[in-house]
Protein backbone atom coordinates (compact mmCIF):
# COMPACT_ATOMS: atom_id res chain seq x y z
CA UNK A 1 0.00 0.00 0.00
CA UNK A 2 2.68 2.63 0.87
CA UNK A 3 5.10 1.53 -1.67
CA UNK A 4 1.94 2.20 -4.04
CA UNK A 5 1.09 5.30 -2.97
CA UNK A 6 5.07 6.42 -3.17
CA UNK A 7 4.78 5.08 -6.53
CA UNK A 8 1.87 7.25 -7.46
CA UNK A 9 3.13 10.49 -6.27
CA UNK A 10 6.60 10.28 -7.86
CA UNK A 11 4.72 9.61 -10.64
CA UNK A 12 2.39 12.00 -10.42
CA UNK A 13 5.42 14.78 -9.52
CA UNK A 14 6.68 13.42 -13.31
CA UNK A 15 4.16 14.45 -15.22
CA UNK A 16 3.61 17.68 -13.63
CA UNK A 17 6.83 18.37 -14.11
CA UNK A 18 6.44 17.56 -17.87
CA UNK A 19 3.54 19.10 -18.01
CA UNK A 20 4.77 22.21 -17.01
CA UNK A 21 7.67 22.27 -19.23
CA UNK A 22 5.85 21.19 -22.64
CA UNK A 23 2.99 23.74 -21.16
CA UNK A 24 4.71 26.67 -21.29
CA UNK A 25 6.71 25.80 -24.22
CA UNK A 26 3.71 25.51 -26.04
CA UNK A 27 2.41 28.96 -24.50
CA UNK A 28 5.19 30.88 -25.13
CA UNK A 29 5.09 29.87 -28.89
CA UNK A 30 1.30 30.66 -29.08
CA UNK A 31 1.64 34.39 -27.05
CA UNK A 32 4.21 35.38 -29.41
CA UNK A 33 2.17 33.66 -32.57
CA UNK A 34 -0.33 35.96 -31.28
CA UNK A 35 2.02 39.12 -30.70
CA UNK A 36 3.56 38.70 -34.03
CA UNK A 37 0.03 39.92 -35.69
CA UNK A 38 -0.36 43.07 -33.37
CA UNK A 39 2.68 44.25 -34.83
CA UNK A 40 1.73 42.78 -38.22
CA UNK A 41 -1.65 44.57 -38.40
CA UNK A 42 -1.00 47.74 -37.02
CA UNK A 43 1.96 48.60 -39.53
CA UNK A 44 -0.49 47.13 -42.56
CA UNK A 45 -2.86 49.96 -41.03
CA UNK A 46 -0.64 52.67 -41.04
CA UNK A 47 0.14 51.68 -44.63
CA UNK A 48 -3.16 51.61 -45.51
CA UNK A 49 -3.88 54.81 -43.46
CA UNK A 50 -1.20 56.97 -45.32
CA UNK A 51 -1.71 55.80 -48.65
CA UNK A 52 -3.11 58.73 -50.80
CA UNK A 53 -1.61 60.41 -54.12
CA UNK A 54 -2.58 63.77 -55.29
CA UNK A 55 -1.01 64.95 -58.83
CA UNK A 56 -1.78 66.76 -61.61
CA UNK A 57 -4.90 64.21 -62.37
CA UNK A 58 -6.23 64.34 -59.30
CA UNK A 59 -6.14 63.02 -55.77
CA UNK A 60 -6.78 58.91 -54.69
CA UNK A 61 -6.83 58.31 -50.81
CA UNK A 62 -7.44 54.32 -49.28
CA UNK A 63 -10.43 55.76 -47.96
CA UNK A 64 -11.65 56.11 -51.91
CA UNK A 65 -12.20 52.41 -51.77
CA UNK A 66 -14.24 50.17 -50.48
CA UNK A 67 -11.79 47.35 -50.27
CA UNK A 68 -8.81 49.29 -48.60
CA UNK A 69 -11.19 50.45 -45.91
CA UNK A 70 -12.29 46.99 -45.43
CA UNK A 71 -8.70 46.07 -45.18
CA UNK A 72 -8.21 48.81 -42.68
CA UNK A 73 -10.95 48.15 -40.44
CA UNK A 74 -10.36 44.36 -40.28
CA UNK A 75 -6.51 45.02 -39.81
CA UNK A 76 -7.91 47.04 -36.83
CA UNK A 77 -10.54 44.38 -35.28
CA UNK A 78 -7.46 41.68 -35.59
CA UNK A 79 -4.70 43.92 -34.19
CA UNK A 80 -7.30 44.33 -31.12
CA UNK A 81 -8.11 40.93 -30.53
CA UNK A 82 -3.99 39.81 -31.01
CA UNK A 83 -2.70 41.72 -28.28
CA UNK A 84 -5.86 40.69 -25.75
CA UNK A 85 -5.24 37.15 -26.71
CA UNK A 86 -1.67 36.98 -26.32
CA UNK A 87 -2.16 39.18 -22.64
CA UNK A 88 -4.39 36.62 -21.96
CA UNK A 89 -2.24 33.29 -23.01
CA UNK A 90 0.61 34.82 -21.89
CA UNK A 91 -0.78 33.94 -17.76
CA UNK A 92 -0.47 30.17 -16.96
CA UNK A 93 -4.26 29.31 -16.05
CA UNK A 94 -6.24 26.02 -16.90
CA UNK A 95 -7.71 25.87 -20.14
CA UNK A 96 -11.30 25.53 -19.44
CA UNK A 97 -13.58 24.25 -21.61
CA UNK A 98 -15.46 27.23 -22.65
CA UNK A 99 -12.35 29.20 -23.15
CA UNK A 100 -10.78 26.46 -25.72
CA UNK A 101 -14.40 26.96 -27.66
CA UNK A 102 -14.23 30.85 -27.06
CA UNK A 103 -10.87 31.11 -28.51
CA UNK A 104 -11.43 28.10 -31.40
CA UNK A 105 -14.30 30.20 -32.19
CA UNK A 106 -13.01 33.63 -31.99
CA UNK A 107 -9.70 32.58 -33.89
CA UNK A 108 -11.66 30.21 -36.49
CA UNK A 109 -14.25 33.84 -37.49
CA UNK A 110 -11.09 36.37 -37.15
CA UNK A 111 -9.15 34.16 -39.98
CA UNK A 112 -11.90 34.23 -42.09
CA UNK A 113 -12.51 37.64 -42.03
CA UNK A 114 -8.82 38.49 -42.67
CA UNK A 115 -8.66 36.17 -45.43
CA UNK A 116 -11.70 37.83 -46.99
CA UNK A 117 -9.88 41.25 -46.59
CA UNK A 118 -7.37 40.56 -47.85
CA UNK A 119 -8.22 38.67 -50.88
CA UNK A 120 -11.07 41.26 -51.45
CA UNK A 121 -8.22 43.95 -51.56
CA UNK A 122 -5.98 41.87 -53.56
CA UNK A 123 -8.78 41.76 -56.93
CA UNK A 124 -8.90 45.37 -56.24
CA UNK A 125 -5.26 46.15 -56.19
CA UNK A 126 -5.42 43.96 -59.42
CA UNK A 127 -7.79 45.98 -60.99
CA UNK A 128 -6.08 48.81 -60.02
CA UNK A 129 -2.84 47.81 -61.83
CA UNK A 130 -5.19 46.25 -64.64
CA UNK A 131 -8.31 47.39 -65.24
CA UNK A 132 -11.04 45.50 -66.98
CA UNK A 133 -11.95 46.97 -70.49
CA UNK A 134 -14.81 44.68 -71.01
CA UNK A 135 -16.76 47.16 -67.98
CA UNK A 136 -14.98 50.59 -68.73
CA UNK A 137 -12.72 50.36 -66.13
CA UNK A 138 -9.54 51.92 -66.57
CA UNK A 139 -6.25 50.79 -64.42
CA UNK A 140 -4.88 53.62 -61.85
CA UNK A 141 -2.16 52.19 -61.54
CA UNK A 142 -0.33 54.28 -64.35
CA UNK A 143 -1.27 57.70 -62.71
CA UNK A 144 -1.44 56.51 -59.18
CA UNK A 145 2.21 54.89 -59.41
CA UNK A 146 3.06 55.10 -55.86
CA UNK A 147 -0.53 54.94 -54.45
CA UNK A 148 -0.74 51.10 -56.19
CA UNK A 149 2.43 50.46 -54.49
CA UNK A 150 1.49 51.49 -50.99
CA UNK A 151 -1.70 49.61 -50.75
CA UNK A 152 0.48 46.39 -52.12
CA UNK A 153 2.46 46.79 -49.62
CA UNK A 154 -0.21 46.78 -46.85
CA UNK A 155 -2.07 43.63 -48.79
CA UNK A 156 1.30 41.90 -48.54
CA UNK A 157 1.65 42.63 -44.52
CA UNK A 158 -1.73 41.26 -44.22
CA UNK A 159 -1.15 38.02 -45.90
CA UNK A 160 1.01 37.73 -43.49
CA UNK A 161 -1.11 38.33 -40.84
CA UNK A 162 -3.57 35.54 -42.39
CA UNK A 163 -0.96 33.15 -42.10
CA UNK A 164 -0.56 33.17 -38.66
CA UNK A 165 -4.02 33.46 -37.95
CA UNK A 166 -4.13 30.15 -39.89
CA UNK A 167 -1.56 28.33 -37.66
CA UNK A 168 -3.39 29.78 -34.24
CA UNK A 169 -6.66 28.33 -35.65
CA UNK A 170 -4.61 25.35 -35.85
CA UNK A 171 -3.10 25.20 -32.55
CA UNK A 172 -6.97 26.38 -30.89
CA UNK A 173 -8.84 23.60 -32.70
CA UNK A 174 -6.13 20.93 -31.74
CA UNK A 175 -6.76 22.60 -27.86
CA UNK A 176 -10.15 22.33 -28.38
CA UNK A 177 -10.66 19.09 -30.27
CA UNK A 178 -7.60 16.94 -28.29
CA UNK A 179 -9.57 17.43 -25.13
CA UNK A 180 -12.56 15.80 -26.06
CA UNK A 181 -11.13 12.25 -25.29
CA UNK A 182 -9.29 13.21 -22.90
CA UNK A 183 -10.26 12.08 -19.33
CA UNK A 184 -9.87 14.76 -16.80
CA UNK A 185 -6.23 15.62 -15.91
CA UNK A 186 -4.75 13.47 -18.68
CA UNK A 187 -2.07 13.95 -19.12
CA UNK A 188 -1.67 15.62 -23.06
CA UNK A 189 1.06 16.01 -25.03
CA UNK A 190 2.72 18.43 -23.49
CA UNK A 191 -0.49 20.61 -23.20
CA UNK A 192 -2.21 21.46 -19.71
CA UNK A 193 -5.58 20.10 -19.39
CA UNK A 194 -7.52 20.95 -16.70
CA UNK A 195 -11.41 20.64 -16.90
CA UNK A 196 -13.60 22.54 -14.46
CA UNK A 197 -17.08 21.05 -15.82
CA UNK A 198 -18.40 22.23 -19.12
CA UNK B 1 -10.11 -15.86 -15.71
CA UNK B 2 -12.99 -17.56 -17.64
CA UNK B 3 -15.37 -15.05 -15.70
CA UNK B 4 -13.31 -12.10 -17.03
CA UNK B 5 -12.88 -13.09 -20.46
CA UNK B 6 -16.37 -13.19 -20.69
CA UNK B 7 -16.87 -10.01 -19.25
CA UNK B 8 -14.47 -8.50 -21.37
CA UNK B 9 -15.79 -9.92 -24.78
CA UNK B 10 -19.39 -8.52 -23.77
CA UNK B 11 -17.68 -4.92 -23.57
CA UNK B 12 -15.87 -5.22 -26.39
CA UNK B 13 -19.11 -6.83 -28.27
CA UNK B 14 -21.32 -3.78 -26.77
CA UNK B 15 -18.97 -1.14 -27.29
CA UNK B 16 -18.74 -2.29 -31.24
CA UNK B 17 -22.30 -2.21 -31.58
CA UNK B 18 -22.40 1.06 -30.28
CA UNK B 19 -19.17 2.53 -32.35
CA UNK B 20 -21.25 1.11 -35.76
CA UNK B 21 -24.67 2.98 -34.56
CA UNK B 22 -22.94 6.11 -33.80
CA UNK B 23 -20.38 6.38 -36.34
CA UNK B 24 -22.81 5.33 -39.17
CA UNK B 25 -25.37 7.94 -38.23
CA UNK B 26 -21.84 10.95 -38.11
CA UNK B 27 -20.88 9.10 -41.48
CA UNK B 28 -24.18 9.51 -42.73
CA UNK B 29 -24.33 13.20 -42.07
CA UNK B 30 -21.00 13.79 -42.92
CA UNK B 31 -21.60 12.14 -46.57
CA UNK B 32 -24.92 14.19 -46.75
CA UNK B 33 -23.05 17.01 -45.89
CA UNK B 34 -19.95 16.48 -48.67
CA UNK B 35 -22.84 15.74 -51.34
CA UNK B 36 -24.79 19.15 -50.68
CA UNK B 37 -22.09 21.34 -51.76
CA UNK B 38 -21.67 19.51 -55.20
CA UNK B 39 -25.45 20.32 -56.12
CA UNK B 40 -24.93 23.89 -54.89
CA UNK B 41 -20.86 23.96 -56.97
CA UNK B 42 -22.47 22.99 -60.28
CA UNK B 43 -25.99 25.40 -59.76
CA UNK B 44 -23.46 27.89 -59.14
CA UNK B 45 -20.43 27.35 -61.88
CA UNK B 46 -23.59 26.95 -64.23
CA UNK B 47 -25.30 30.45 -63.37
CA UNK B 48 -22.24 31.89 -63.67
CA UNK B 49 -20.90 30.79 -67.22
CA UNK B 50 -24.29 31.15 -68.32
CA UNK B 51 -24.28 35.00 -67.53
CA UNK B 52 -23.75 37.33 -70.13
CA UNK B 53 -25.81 40.22 -71.42
CA UNK B 54 -25.79 41.79 -74.68
CA UNK B 55 -27.76 45.47 -75.21
CA UNK B 56 -27.43 48.20 -77.19
CA UNK B 57 -24.65 49.60 -75.28
CA UNK B 58 -22.42 46.21 -75.93
CA UNK B 59 -21.84 42.82 -74.00
CA UNK B 60 -20.40 41.72 -71.32
CA UNK B 61 -19.81 38.15 -69.69
CA UNK B 62 -18.29 36.23 -66.58
CA UNK B 63 -15.70 35.85 -68.72
CA UNK B 64 -14.71 39.40 -69.02
CA UNK B 65 -14.25 39.74 -65.32
CA UNK B 66 -11.49 37.68 -63.46
CA UNK B 67 -13.34 37.30 -60.00
CA UNK B 68 -15.91 35.70 -61.95
CA UNK B 69 -13.60 33.78 -63.82
CA UNK B 70 -12.13 32.84 -60.23
CA UNK B 71 -15.61 31.96 -58.93
CA UNK B 72 -16.09 29.71 -61.54
CA UNK B 73 -12.86 27.58 -61.22
CA UNK B 74 -12.91 27.18 -57.05
CA UNK B 75 -16.91 26.07 -57.31
CA UNK B 76 -15.21 23.70 -60.35
CA UNK B 77 -12.46 22.25 -58.18
CA UNK B 78 -15.27 22.04 -55.04
CA UNK B 79 -17.53 19.81 -56.83
CA UNK B 80 -14.82 17.36 -57.83
CA UNK B 81 -13.25 17.43 -54.69
CA UNK B 82 -16.79 17.02 -52.99
CA UNK B 83 -17.96 14.48 -55.19
CA UNK B 84 -15.01 12.27 -54.30
CA UNK B 85 -14.84 12.99 -51.00
CA UNK B 86 -18.44 11.92 -49.88
CA UNK B 87 -17.79 8.73 -51.74
CA UNK B 88 -14.68 7.95 -49.56
CA UNK B 89 -17.04 8.64 -46.39
CA UNK B 90 -19.45 6.90 -47.76
CA UNK B 91 -18.03 3.82 -47.63
CA UNK B 92 -17.22 2.61 -43.86
CA UNK B 93 -13.76 2.02 -43.53
CA UNK B 94 -11.47 2.94 -40.34
CA UNK B 95 -10.18 6.60 -40.23
CA UNK B 96 -6.19 6.45 -40.19
CA UNK B 97 -4.27 8.47 -39.07
CA UNK B 98 -2.76 9.95 -42.64
CA UNK B 99 -6.44 9.73 -44.21
CA UNK B 100 -7.36 12.14 -40.89
CA UNK B 101 -4.81 14.50 -41.91
CA UNK B 102 -5.60 14.37 -45.65
CA UNK B 103 -9.31 15.26 -45.19
CA UNK B 104 -8.26 17.76 -42.50
CA UNK B 105 -5.75 19.56 -44.57
CA UNK B 106 -8.05 19.26 -47.96
CA UNK B 107 -10.74 20.77 -46.32
CA UNK B 108 -9.22 23.53 -44.94
CA UNK B 109 -7.36 24.27 -48.28
CA UNK B 110 -10.83 24.58 -50.07
CA UNK B 111 -12.62 26.35 -47.23
CA UNK B 112 -10.14 28.92 -47.50
CA UNK B 113 -10.34 28.93 -51.45
CA UNK B 114 -14.33 29.14 -51.97
CA UNK B 115 -14.13 31.76 -49.12
CA UNK B 116 -11.36 33.97 -51.08
CA UNK B 117 -13.53 33.23 -54.33
CA UNK B 118 -17.03 34.36 -53.05
CA UNK B 119 -14.86 37.62 -51.13
CA UNK B 120 -13.59 38.54 -54.26
CA UNK B 121 -16.61 38.33 -56.66
CA UNK B 122 -18.62 40.01 -53.73
CA UNK B 123 -16.41 43.04 -53.81
CA UNK B 124 -16.77 43.06 -57.84
CA UNK B 125 -20.71 42.56 -57.56
CA UNK B 126 -20.81 45.99 -55.71
CA UNK B 127 -18.41 47.79 -57.71
CA UNK B 128 -21.01 46.49 -60.75
CA UNK B 129 -23.30 47.77 -58.61
CA UNK B 130 -22.01 50.83 -57.27
CA UNK B 131 -19.14 52.02 -59.02
CA UNK B 132 -16.38 54.18 -57.72
CA UNK B 133 -16.26 57.58 -58.32
CA UNK B 134 -12.47 58.32 -57.35
CA UNK B 135 -11.21 55.13 -59.22
CA UNK B 136 -13.09 57.07 -62.38
CA UNK B 137 -15.19 53.47 -61.94
CA UNK B 138 -18.56 53.84 -63.29
CA UNK B 139 -21.26 51.21 -62.36
CA UNK B 140 -22.30 48.54 -65.20
CA UNK B 141 -25.78 47.46 -63.38
CA UNK B 142 -27.49 50.09 -65.03
CA UNK B 143 -26.82 48.85 -68.17
CA UNK B 144 -26.48 45.17 -67.46
CA UNK B 145 -29.07 44.51 -64.77
CA UNK B 146 -30.30 40.79 -65.87
CA UNK B 147 -26.08 40.39 -66.35
CA UNK B 148 -25.76 42.41 -62.44
CA UNK B 149 -28.36 39.84 -60.63
CA UNK B 150 -27.32 36.59 -62.31
CA UNK B 151 -23.62 36.73 -60.85
CA UNK B 152 -25.58 38.01 -57.47
CA UNK B 153 -27.23 34.70 -57.50
CA UNK B 154 -24.30 32.44 -57.96
CA UNK B 155 -22.18 34.33 -55.26
CA UNK B 156 -25.38 33.99 -52.93
CA UNK B 157 -25.02 30.35 -54.10
CA UNK B 158 -21.56 30.20 -53.48
CA UNK B 159 -21.40 31.18 -49.68
CA UNK B 160 -24.11 28.35 -48.91
CA UNK B 161 -20.92 26.43 -50.12
CA UNK B 162 -18.90 28.41 -47.94
CA UNK B 163 -21.33 27.31 -44.87
CA UNK B 164 -21.02 23.77 -45.89
CA UNK B 165 -17.01 23.74 -45.92
CA UNK B 166 -16.79 25.63 -42.18
CA UNK B 167 -18.93 22.33 -40.61
CA UNK B 168 -16.90 20.47 -42.78
CA UNK B 169 -13.25 21.73 -41.88
CA UNK B 170 -14.83 21.46 -38.26
CA UNK B 171 -16.21 18.27 -38.12
CA UNK B 172 -12.63 17.10 -40.27
CA UNK B 173 -10.67 19.06 -37.29
CA UNK B 174 -12.66 17.25 -34.62
CA UNK B 175 -11.86 13.76 -36.32
CA UNK B 176 -8.05 14.42 -36.41
CA UNK B 177 -7.11 16.11 -33.02
CA UNK B 178 -9.70 14.16 -31.13
CA UNK B 179 -7.61 11.14 -31.87
CA UNK B 180 -4.49 12.65 -30.55
CA UNK B 181 -5.54 11.61 -27.00
CA UNK B 182 -7.43 8.46 -27.69
CA UNK B 183 -5.50 5.49 -27.38
CA UNK B 184 -5.43 2.77 -30.38
CA UNK B 185 -9.07 1.85 -30.23
CA UNK B 186 -10.37 3.83 -27.98
CA UNK B 187 -14.29 3.87 -27.96
CA UNK B 188 -14.60 7.87 -29.53
CA UNK B 189 -18.12 9.42 -28.91
CA UNK B 190 -19.44 7.81 -31.75
CA UNK B 191 -16.50 7.98 -34.55
CA UNK B 192 -15.21 4.80 -35.13
CA UNK B 193 -10.97 4.99 -34.66
CA UNK B 194 -8.38 2.42 -35.99
CA UNK B 195 -4.83 3.35 -35.55
CA UNK B 196 -2.59 2.07 -38.07
CA UNK B 197 0.37 3.26 -37.52
CA UNK B 198 1.74 7.01 -37.18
Amino acid sequence: MADEKIEKSTDVAATRTEEEDGSSGIRTAETLLRLFPVGLCVAALVVMIKDSETNEYGSLSYSNITAFRFLVHANGILAGYSLFSAAFTAVPRPITMSRAWTFFLLDQVLTYLILAAGAVATEVAFLTYKGDVAVTWSEACGTYGKFCKQATASIIITFLVVICYVLLSLISSYRLFSKYDAPVGYHNKGIEIVDFGN
